[in-house]
């Protein structure tokens, strides 16, 4: 069987490398706007069986495909990717000195049917200095990321702990999709 | 001034990276045998102590000088690196299906005197049936490091969550590090 990632996150591809051999990247254009009246967790699930629906049914039914979505969730509100550098300030003095969740769906379709789960972690930031935000937007590492903060790389400085999945965070938990690839593979 | 890393582990080397861009790498034969009474968490504060000392002493007294050292702990017992594959089949099975902890001391020697710190974290490990056990074995990926595993690579796939600093487990904690090294630097 196939398997195809319906993700163009160079993470989430490397993640998934660790777990199979080979696999091809598929990204198609899923409408990501959900009714503001879903909760954040409910969001993220049905934001990641768009992404995965639309690549699975586009030509891929007799394929086995990988989508997922993360959030981040800061007193109930839902940060994602940061729209220019100001907004990615905004969100980082949000994230300072304090604890927030990530929260990433990921699905699993296959001609046998589907699956999905949730990977809840919570993440706790050192407190930032002004300076320090402004240095590491200006870094770049922050524009393409939830939260404007990548765990890994450069932004591993300003995390003082985490409690959960680290590759949750990353974008793509590891363990618990390996429990559903290891039936296919 | 300049920073030298006392270890010659590429996981450290690596962590070291996204907090400094220069550094060289030197290791010393330090003594690594602790009296048995000491405690885990005493053992490999000093060992890690001996590791920077041994360097700083050397020929580095006008340098920055970091040293670290990693333990796994699981029903008070210290893991350390395998000695052979037969080893490392033992410490894996006594890991799976459960939790246990990793130490990693960090020493920073400078001219101005010495800091020190212990990250601590709980690791819980699924069930790892033999077969998967054998299969991690036969990828090497366990044989240099302590407790028969790595975090990161495909030791992923059997780590259910963390509790505390991935990076410590890793075998460098970046953040409280990185509290230490921005004074200097």
């Amino acid at each position: 069987m196939n398997i195809i990632l319906a993700s163009a996150s160079p993470r989430r591809k490397e993640l998934l490398s660790t777990l199979v051999d080979k696999f091809s990247v598929q990204v198609s254009q899923a409408d990501e706007h959900v009714s503001p009246q879903l909760s954040p967790t409910a969001a993220v699930v049905e934001i990641a069986r768009r992404k995965g629906q639309a690549v699975f049914s586009q030509g891929h039914e007799r394929d086995l495909v990988i989508s997922a979505d993360t959030i981040v969730v800061v007193n109930d509100k839902i940060l994602g990717k940061p729209a220019d550098t100001d907004d990615g300030a905004r969100m980082l003095r949000l994230l300072s000195g304090r604890q927030h969740q990530v929260y990433t769906a990921v699905w699993v379709f296959t001609p046998q049917g589907e699956e999905h789960f949730l990977s809840g972690t919570t993440v706790e930031f050192l407190p930032m200095t002004e300076e320090e935000i402004q240095w590491y937007l200006s870094t770049g590492e922050p524009m393409d990321k939830a939260g404007a903060y990548g765990i890994q790389g450069l932004g591993s400085r300003f995390i003082r702990e985490i409690q959960g999945d680290y590759f949750g965070v990353m974008g793509l938990p590891v363990s618990p999709l390996w429990q559903i690839l290891k039936k296919y593979l």
